[in-house]
Formats: structure tokens, sequence, C-alpha cells
């Protein structure tokens, strides 16, 4: 450990010491002090090391939100175990990708998964134990198990700056890269929201989001960092959230669409009492933020960030300026470049590039993608923006490169949908591009060419995406056209037809 | 510059971009806005670095508070030159030392000290050229002229890491020691601040306290870094403190006795408007913070810190928990440990270590130093402290090896006293001690055994001491005693001397 490191196990102690009793965590009906928290990750520690784990090794997770789940990021901290979370709305190819890329020694995964899991990992020699992290089942050990022993303090002498988090993203050649983060990333992420949203100890956090996502991980993190308390759900369930944060008296929440909107759908002509609701971190439509300060006192923040740069790196109050995704934070650096790196005008657009202590290690045994990302000094996020007068960040559109389609949140590269919608015989050529969607924020819009005599319908084709990949993957909306528009060199102009079909 | 850099200078480009045409220092009848403090840092830099000046290379200060004081803080982060400040209360044999143990190339001189600084530099070969802070003096060259020219942003290539401030403090041995800090040392700094007190763009910082002094930088960094105004006054002087507060709205200052005090004293019966002060970070008798408390709604902010650390590092409000030091900031580590680097139980007394991103980067050219110091990968402070069940820390005192006294927030190392006092031909024995004090916080003490025959005075010892050193290390009270208390080793028992005479 070095001597100006501070790590996120470091601040589990501090909060146990400072914050002893009160309470850190709460999942159904368990409720957990700081104090518990880390005398239980103590342990949960002392069972990993016993049965071999290292410094370095991974621990896949497939799991929905348990606190299981935070007592391993707790443990792989204090360990420099690195964690592998793993998106539960993938498909078994999907999650069979990413356990073969991160290759984790042991496979942490929750009771809606195992049958997956089991089949999965009989292919896999590297995984060394299924662990469950709900009932027991057969060929699976307990969780609690790893509990038992009383256990003592592990001293591993790791540095904040080894590789503690691996979180799979769309990537540029159709295969989710794994983003590798640091515990000084999430650090400094905490901090630097803590400072910038003024989160207190008094603030309490429910997780509408999945842990294995960076939105939930920053929030949740920093939450704790400051002394907080974090209310876990398993998933996301508007009513349930409802009654939870009139309860918990929660403070702050992170949402992508259609969260926010079902929160207030939920909320007409109901009783629950919001009004303890502060801090309101996400993307959504005006309408909903309006509808939000209506009924609250809450800051809606608005921003620019991805798991490559640990969550936001711009931020700002919705309020602040409308539309925009922020400004910089105060531990980072933008710079908007064209394709030779060179930085354009105030007010043009082009790639946002980051400096800052929030920039990721790299991808995942990526080493040539790294070097293309990192040119010139600078992380390369493929997001296209322009600077205005006043340094707010608008969000412009993803590079062609990299282009992604976000639909709630998640991330869907479109080559990926086409390659799979071109695997349907009747089907000659197609273009999926995002649409703006009023539940989702964004919806996949397949635009295709059929084959001659093919009497394909729309959902046919719907439900022959479904079952090949993730079904948040499939698109919402097809349409059949005649023909494509090209470019010159013959392929298919995807501006154009964004520019032609860019409506639901 | 690394991808997860972000020093100083980029804090400052950021805010000449977000809060452009707000105004970020205020001195005398000079306002100036963000823009114009990175334009003129440019030009500063660009300046230096025409003169020769490269990255590593050391700026000696010896100046009261003024503008350009702050131009070269920026000029030096961008560049990576290497500020050492000079506390002005020193004298030219002090001065000298510390000229001599940082070894600048250029050395700006305040109007005050121009004559001895003339003197003294004539004797240094490595001083190649005297600044003048004010208005031209002979043999000096103007600072304005290093702004002539509009030159242009200047990329070095420098590290957060890199050295960039040399604070020279009292040391073990009698001599001062160059307690060397790096960029992302007062960045980590900053933002713990920012996040501990809740610093906002809306903030303002009054310089009450010496720039040179980590206190009033790590105050005035921080508030620059959250885009808030700092008025800078060229010393203290409590009448214009209030006229400031009043007039710029103030919302925060920093202090140590006897500031505060004289503050409320110049209030009574004037009508002084400084309900506009939030946060106050010092230390002061409990007398002053109710007093404090009652004039205005300002929070009264307790905590531990030196100039190894980058300023504080366990901090809370008075309110909290009055007496104490505080508690670990959210990038703070703590553990008090005996003699033998073992940690002490809760409540027991222990020498307070800290591991931090704010922890220096040693003593300037003292490696064996810095081992000692830094032994067993943690910083050793030199002070002794206890934790209470709560996790706050309590000041007991410091360590025999670094006993030093705090008169107004100085540093004394009594050895160094106790030296010149017996340069006294008729002084026989002696022991320097800090007392508690009303005025200073703790002032100075010298219990003497004269020699026999003596007819020396109180008065004429304090003189003599004040002729040979700096002022503020003259002793405040004389007691002379037939004998001194000695160890079984026969060596003066300074625990036994305190016991006895403690009292001021």
């Amino acid at each position: 450990m070095g001597l100006r490191d501070f790590t996120i196990y470091d601040a589990i102690v501090r909060n146990a010491r400072l914050f002893g009793n009160r309470e850190a965590w709460v999942f159904d009906r368990r409720r957990v002090t700081f104090q518990q928290f880390l005398a239980e990750i103590n342990r949960l520690t002392y069972g990993l090391k016993k049965l071999g784990l290292s410094k370095g090794d991974r621990l896949g997770v497939l799991s929905q939100n348990c606190y299981e789940f935070v007592l391993l990021y707790g443990a792989a901290a204090q360990l420099g175990a690195v964690m592998l979370p793993i998106n539960w709305r993938l498909n078994p190819k999907e999650i069979e990708y990413i356990l073969s890329d991160g290759s984790p020694r042991f496979f942490f995964v929750g009771p809606e998964y195992q049958t997956m899991a089991k089949d999965i990992s009989k292919k896999m020699n590297y995984i060394e134990l299924l662990i469950t992290m709900g009932e027991k089942e057969s060929g699976f050990t307990p969780f609690s198990s790893l509990l038992e022993e009383k256990g003592a303090v592990q001293e591993v002498d790791i540095l904040q700056t080894d590789a503690y988090l691996i979180i799979h993203t769309a990537a540029v050649a159709g295969k989710p890269r794994g983003a590798t983060l640091s515990q000084a990333n999430i650090i400094a992420s905490n901090i630097q929201h803590i400072a910038t949203v003024g989160i207190r100890e008094e603030d309490s956090y429910l997780h509408l989001l999945p842990l294995f996502h960076i939105a939930d991980l920053a929030l949740a993190f920093s939450i704790m960092h400051a002394g907080g308390k974090n209310v876990i759900m398993s998933k996301f369930d508007p009513e349930l959230a409802l009654q939870l944060i009139e309860k918990e008296r929660i403070t702050t929440i992170g949402e992508f669409p259609p969260m926010l909107g079902m929160l207030l759908e939920k909320l007409e002509g109901k009783n629950y009492d919001i009004s303890s609701l502060k801090h309101v971190a996400g993307i959504d439509h005006p309408a909903n933020i309006e509808k939000l300060k209506q009924k609250t006192k809450a800051e809606f923040w608005i921003g620019f960030g991805q798991s490559e740069t640990s969550g936001m790196v711009t931020v700002c109050p919705y309020t602040e300026k409308p539309g925009s995704a922020g400004k910089e934070g105060p531990l980072v650096k933008i710079k908007l470049v064209d394709e030779h790196d060179r930085e354009v005008e105030v007010g043009k657009p082009g790639e946002i590039c980051v400096r800052s202590p929030l920039v990721f290690l790299g991808y995942w045994n990526l080493e040539e993608d790294n070097r293309y990302t990192f040119r010139d000094g600078w992380h390369h996020t493929g997001d296209i923006g322009r600077l205005d007068e006043h340094g707010y960040l608008w969000y412009v559109k993803r590079k062609a490169e990299k282009e992604l389609i976000k639909p709630g949140g998640e991330n869907v590269y479109p080559a990926e949908v086409e390659k799979v919608i071109l695997e349907n015989p009747e089907v000659a050529e197609v273009s999926v591009i995002g649409v703006r969607d009023p539940e989702w924020g964004e919806a996949i819009k397949a635009v295709c060419v059929l084959k001659g005599g093919s009497s394909l319908t729309k959902q046919e084709l719907i439900d022959f995406v479904a079952t090949r990949i993730a079904r948040f993957k499939k698109p919402k909306y097809v349409e059949f056209v005649p023909a494509l528009p090209k470019s010159q060199d013959g392929s298919i102009d995807r501006d154009k037809v964004k520019a032609e079909q860019g409506k639901a």
C-alpha cells in the first residue's frame, strides 16, 4: 500500500470508525451498520483467501442487486481482486463471451441465472467455483459459507491504481470490451461527485439501477464514501421504489428513461411522500424533469459520462443549462478535437476527449485499442459534442466508428443487431439506427430491404432478433424500404438513413 | 502530462472557461476575472521561460501577500517550476539558510525586503535574477516587465506528482526542513476541502493569513478551484479585514490566534456587517468561537494539519465535537502508533500517522529524514494524539523529538531558541517551553538558570534573543530559577519543567 494511496477499502474502514452504528446498507429486511459492513467484508475476504483467491484474480458476478453483491465489491477492494459484474439482461452467448474475456476463477450467480450459469461454466475450465447468492443449489457453494469463519483483517499489498473492476461495454468491433477501472478511479469519482453535488452524511441513495452499471456504482459509492445510507432494490419496480423513497426518506436516485416517467405516473392519485428527494441524476425528457420539480424540491443533475470515465465527467443542475450535458467537474479536463486530433473552435463539434483521475486504465487485454483510445495523451470517448462559449458541453452524437444506441441507458451496438438481422434469409440489406423514444429515451429501429417475394412481417423480424441476442437489443421499430441510401463507396449511408428514417 | 493527471494549472484553465467573467482575485483596487487570471499567468510563464526558467527550477519569494504572488503560483504550476515562499517574519540569517537550501534561480522580493535581499543574494551565486514585486528598485527587474509580451500557452511536460512547492518548517535538528509538495497534493487538499466543508462557486475567501503558509494556500486554492473569489490583504489588519468582509461579502476566512479575537474586539461598538461569513477555519479559544456564533451564522471548523499534509487532514465543525481536532477527511487514513510503530488502542495516545493523497513528497534533499518520517509506509507527523471511540482525533502534544511551540500558528523549535539564549554569557542553563496564551494561543517561555553574580534582567534576555532570530521566536515570558529538574541521564527534564513552569 502506497503512502499516498487511498482505496475503497480504506474508505470502508474510515466509515466504520466514524459512522459505526449508523446504517450503511438496507436490503429487504436486512439493515447493516457501517461497522457490521466492515466486519462482514473482513470475513468474506478471509473466506475468499482461504479458498485460494489472490490479488488480481477476477470475480464474475451475474446477479440482480443484493447485499452480497456489495460485500463482494468491498472484499475485492481489500484483496486487490478484480470484479467482473455481468449485465443479467444479456443472453447466454453474450455472457459466455464476457466470461471468456475476463476468465474469473470464482463465479457468483443469483438464483435466477443458475441453470444458465452451470451450462456456460462447464465449458470454462478456469472457473473453479460456482457460488450462489441466494438459496443453495446443487453444484453451487452457498455464499453464506464464505462468511462462516470469523477471520482476521487481511493485509494485501495493493495499489490504488491496480485493476479493480471490469465493466463490459459496447465495442467498435461488435464485441463488448472490458473497461478496466482502478480503485483510484472510483475514489476520484466519489470525491468529485460529493464536492459537486454537495453530498452529506445525511444523504441516502436508492438503487433503481443495477449494480453492474457504472451509473449505479458511482452514485452508490459516493453516498457510501460520504457516510450516507444505501437502500438496495433487487431490480427496478416503480411501486416499491416509491414506497422505499417514502419509508427510508431517500434523498438521491439515479435513473434512465423510462424510470422517472414510470415513477411519476405511479405517483398520480397515490399518496406517497417523496419530498425527501434532493438529487436526481440522469437523462430524461424536459417534461418529466418539470413534473419532478412540481412534485419535489429535488435538483435534476444532467451530465456526460461513460464506464470508461468512472461515471459523470461533466455535470450541472438541469436548471443551470437545460439541454446541455453540464460542465467539467473539478477534476476533469475536456478537449474537443477533429479527426486529426486538432482542437476545434468553441461552438464547433468535435470528439470529446478527457484527461482526469477518473479516466479508466484501459480495455481489458486490448492493448491496441488502448493505444488508439489514449492517443496523444487523452482518452478519446468516441462521442461528439460541442462546447459553448460558457464552457457547457452539448452532446451531439456518437462517432460513426462507435455508433451506439442507448435504450434505457444500455449500450447497443448497431452493427451487432445488423449482423443478427442479416442472418435472416429473407433480409437483403439493413441499417439499424437509434430514434428518440418517449419511453426509453432512445429506441432501436431497423430499416430493412427484404429479398424479392419475402412475406416477412415486422413482428417476425423482431422476434427473430429477440431469440438470438439480449432482448433489449431487439428493434422496437422496423421499417421495410425498397432501397437504402448509399455512399460513394457503395456502403450504406447511415447519416442519410437517419435523416430519412430518424423518427420512431 | 499524464492521461490521469490534473494540475493546478488545469484547474485555472477550467475555471477560465467556466467562470470567465467572474471575479477570481481582488487586491487593493485591482479586480481580476478568471479569464484575465489565466491570460496573465500565460504571459508570466512566457516571460519566465524566455528568461531561461525550466521545469524543476526554484522560484524564491519573499513578499507580503499581493496579486503578483498568486500569479507566480499559477505560472509555476504551468511551467513545473518549484515555488519557494519564505516567511517574511524570519530574520536575515534564517532567510539565508532557506535560500541556500532551496537554491532558487530567481528571487522575487517585496518592497519591504529589498535591501536585505540584495545583501543576502550577493553571497549566492545561483540566484541569477532579483525581481521586485513592487516599484522598480536598482538591481531589481520589475515584475511587470515579465508580463510585457503577449506570449503563448506554454506546453510543458509535467506530472501532477512533480515537486511544486517547498515550505520550510521547523525541524528536529534545529534547522528548518523544506516540506516538498506536489500539485497532486494540493488538488487532493482542495477537493477534500470543497467536499467536506461544502464550498460552492458563490463562496469567497479573505486572506488574513500569509501566502507562504499552508493554511492560507489550502483555503485560497480550494476557493479558487471551486470557482469562488479570493480577496487579498497584504498582511493582517483587523480593521481592514472587517471592512473587506462587509464590502466583498466574504464567506470564508482562516485564522490563528489572536486574529479572531482582534476581529471580534474591533467589532465592538462598530457597525460592520459580517453576516456573510459562513466558514471560519482555525484554532481558537472556545470563548472567541462562542462569540463568533453570537455575531454570525458561521460554522467554525477545527482540525489537525501541517505543511507536510497539505493542510487539514482531520476536520469537523466545532459544534460537532468541541475541543477535538475533528475526524478523518474523506481522503485520509489516520493511525496512532507507539514508539515501535504498533497501533495503539482506542483512547490511548500515540503518534499521529497519515496515509493519504495529501501526504507530501518528502523533505527537500533530506533522504534520511524521509526514510525515517515515512517508515513502515506511513507519514509520521511527530504529533501525539488519541482517537476516541467515535473516531475523533484529540490533540495531545508534540513528540519530544519534534518539540514545537506555535505562537500565532508559527512554528518555533525550542532547541533553536535555547541555543541562542545560551549564547548569552550570563546564562548557565535554559529550557524553553510553550505555555498557553490568551492572545497567541501559545507563547514562548524561557526558564533559565543564571550564572553566579549575573544581574541580567528578563527584558534584556528577551531583547538579546530578538536581535538574533525572528522576533516571533523571542520569549514572551522569562523565569529565572535556581536549578532545572534533570532526568536520570543528567539532561534537563522538559516534562518536569513544563509541569512546574507550564503557566504563563
